[in-house]
């Protein structure tokens, strides 16, 4: 498989950890291309993913300073930058400054390629609130009479990064990335949260599973080693080629 | 983009015409990488694809011989070796001798890429009927324990090509595939058939149409030229792939 | 309202009665415009839908001519011609034969108007098994090469006629028929049926429910009656129109 | 096919230009029934779809005045009144207060038809926004206890226009518009937005794309000519009639 | 069939008397089992479903003390609580501070169940703006990290009620609810909206249809009556259960 | 949770293992609760799911002789009625012969539930085939007029077990199941076929993982145990019942 770059990678995440579970591998794949890794997170999870945190009666702001901190390890284990942008969770609101916001990080990054959440979830609002805003961003960043600082943008390739209940949030994935020579990395991206140790194992198989797909649809997949790790992911716009493959 | 070999491209095609109108890029593209490409039609569409043949006055026999004729021009134009399996057409049959022919193929020809028609089209039975043979004799020819010659198939990945009238048949886009370095020899292909001189037209529109689309879905597309040819498939089964982009 | 003729009306229906309770409406209002309307009966519904007969002990041939006679006489208060193929029900086997004799039905008719079943129905196979025929031999009878009498049809529309059980059927209407003025006609054709005593009223307040819908989606409205009866139909192929409205 | 009049028509477009490549057809027809038309631009486009002024140095003020006048004249082409919100576009806002000024468009229009854009389009954020803005208004506009002077609206139909990925925006047309006789007047109304030049053809090839379409879906259509231009569209609700045709 | 208590019912309706005619059967059936059962209504339906009032000359005061009259008498028959918090109609408009009070309610109340409106429905905005915001107050009040008084809820799982037109709303019913125990409870309260007494009977035929389906998908149904009356829902999340049935 | 009998349990399966991984746990609890379970083997998936057995140079008769020894040993495991049909593999054929072996089943086993494969499989046509056959001979069975022994059979409702590739076969659970009490059954079932040993964890982690999101969709859950073992299920006709929960 190709080692060539690809360009700047831009997730958008609605929380500190999603990055983490969903596409820790698509990171830093990245990453060991040279290619430029960048996580926004538009809140710390602070109310709406750190149950325990709460019950151990930590309080608003320890708590948000815990998830950064956990996050940032993360992301430094798999080489990417990371901002927080503090937009407050449970729920996070769809404003249009904060909209703004990433419409300059796009403008400045100038990602080749965007990765953010499904736009459904009957489970978390947070979810598609996040996806809607990276998309809107995305649209508005690419349109020359925006009033922000850079160039437009191209119009990056989108995808969706695979949700807690993939069937209940209709992810039908669309690409199998094969994450096997990065797991190792993931893996300790994940034991960078230890609030979730319960997660660490439930992603790892999850990993497996979506692997054990990917030599299914993989044609004559003699390259690929007995265990084969894989990420999820659903495509927003059409893919564009030279070659049909 | 890339220029290295994908492996042998088979495009089942329930007419004779069909693959020139709706794949003739990919085939020539195939080609030029040196990759073997084969057109399997599994009739000549001699009763529903012959109306001006059938006007004027023509017989059965000579209207497949003619049809025949013109797609092997077509196909040899685009480099593609050809297979006609005579099975009749309007209604083209599903028979399990017809699947079975067609595991045969697969078993034989190996192939890494199919090409074949939408499973729904409201205006010709014809062509989900082609479609679901050839999923069908892909997937049984994956077996071992199918009693045919040759090795068990890999799961080559399918595309579909685009109908007449793609929203009427549930055909949205997945993969828009740049055919600008073989656009002349598609259109030579076409003009290898004489009787539907205005298709020539019809579907050059249609590669600038969809050329445009591409353009629109190519991020920064800066090395693409002013007008950009494509043809846009439905992919099947999840893209399994090194790199995200 | 119109009153111009429209042209020949052609119902294919799975079994005996499917017509009177779901089309009397649009076969009524044709025959009032003077339209030649004609039903085709597959079968009689001798097996699955003559319950009440059976368990009174009667026998199969008792049964079929029963239903031929309740169906003939419905057929005739609408107006309507009717044919019998008598190819059996639970299940109504599509066969090549079947679907020929419907494409002779097509080209000796030529319809400008088709009704026929829904194509999903987990309730009863044979609906969706009369809609594919009823299709696919539509598309057939176009072809010049299609062996049979007759001059190739134009491509009549197609509506579906409403199911027992409409959402469960994916049925989502996009015509609301107003049947006010024939309404009565399609009453007497249900009571051609006595076997069904209790559907009479049944289908009375399936049309005033889709009247209230029809009144609820008919713009201003000021001319339609306090009761609007009203049949729904989903259409098959685009609607072509020299007017939006 | 049928010249009566209908009543009003009301377009609801998010930009400038829109209704001019994508209704223009259906505007005139009505213009020619004799009967009124009026588009309402919520935006001039001057931020998303403005590109090449931008790049030519202009400023906002200069640039709405721009695309003003091209519309303006593209509408009296066509003998459509036109109303311009000016509420900003990339992003277009969904206010309340605009929401309440379409609402007064409604009660004092009282439009019979309404077209607009599709609710989906994952390349322009703004179309979907006003698409929604404009069911909403309808249906407020239809409540007495809507304070807003004017008469409760009655239920005109809703009509969707063709965006420029129909696939991709879920645009499966259910109506084919022949807009043959006025063809020449869109052309001429395109003709009035110089800055897009390349879509003039391009709008040009679409009309000729979905009028072979029409000729497909038309039935005996004997009476069509050689060259039928068409528009397509999106029906909202379901079609009340009296006549299935 | 179960009496065994369930546990407290919400139900969240943007209008005064949604819940009547849709749901009454259910919260008739929770009161008789000695379930807790609590309506919220999100407005009093002023604007958007009191047209006879308004046409009889009424204030908007006199108006909401109207339905609000009404809705109690109803709530009392059926042995529900109920709750208003007139936040407005046409439009209802979604607010923090409205989904706030929504998190407490369900904080305090601690439903089993909740019951909402769909969240499609081109006829009116304002039921899937109040299905929006249950389901959004639903999650938050999940999380213990949300600032609200009472324990973080549990999932209480949600069900649609059925809208009018259910076709168009995307409503496939999943659940078919016997409500023959209690019908007369609902005509009952049916009858204390006197404003709307076409709907009475509207609703008494809706009940038995949904009764015959529920019969139709009742297996062995020998112990059902000969009218079963039921109500239709759909099912948010998938049900959780020991037994398959 | 009840454990209350719910009648015979039918489960119709394409080749021998599928019902081990896909409903052993339904079945277990069948058993548990005294209710019969049978299952239907259509084939002994001889050659589609025997490649360790071809590969080892076993021939057809002898892997089909082990393939029904594994599948029967499972089955006594579970306690469990199996029965094979013996129709074939790769491809099972749809004939009507083999729906009224399937219909006399029906009526002789009266089952009160059906489990069988989805009706989507695009990695293996023998699942949906089954499936419509199963879905095919119940409505059948249903008809008094149906030539076959036995009393007319009830409308038992259908549930379609998962399978191997969930999102790409349409597969959207309605029904978590849980199997924690007959857990151990499941894995000892699966451990009867021991050429498919990687299958076990497999399926184990899958019941983890299903078990994982039935906590998540199960209200106040303070019964459940840390680790719920589950098994997914999609309904396919509404569910009937008297209580909402």
């Amino acid at each position: 498989m190709s080692t060539d770059a690809v360009g700047p990678l831009l997730v958008v995440s609605a929380h500190a950890g999603d990055f983490v579970w969903r596409a820790a591998g698509a990171i830093a794949l990245a990453a060991e291309r040279g290619d430029p890794a960048k996580v926004v997170c538009l809140s710390y999870g602070e109310r709406g993913e750190s149950a325990r945190a709460w019950r151990e009666g930590k309080g608003l702001d320890e708590i948000k300073a815990l998830r950064r901190g956990e996050a940032e390890a993360a992301a430094a284990e798999l080489g990417a930058e990371i901002e927080f942008l503090d937009a407050g969770d449970y729920p996070l609101r769809e404003t249009p400054e904060l909209v703004d916001r990433l419409v300059r990080v796009y403008r400045e990054f100038e990602p080749a390629v965007v990765l953010t959440h499904t736009l459904a979830d009957p489970y978390n609002g947070d979810h598609p609130a996040a996806a809607r805003m990276a998309m809107q961003a995305r649209v508005l960043a690419q349109a020359i009479g925006y009033d922000a600082p850079g160039e437009p943008l191209g119009a990056p390739p989108v995808f969706l990064f695979e949700p807690h209940q993939p069937e209940q949030c209709d992810f039908k994935p669309d690409v199998l990335l094969d994450i096997t020579p990065v797991f190792e990395r993931k893996r300790k991206a994940m034991e960078c949260l230890p609030a979730q140790v319960h997660m660490w194992d439930y992603y790892t198989e999850l990993a497996k599973r979506r692997g054990v797909q990917l030599k299914r649809n993989a044609g004559p997949n003699l390259g690929l080693p007995h265990e084969t790790m894989a990420e999820a992911y659903v495509r927003v716009y059409p893919q564009t080629t030279g070659v049909l493959a």
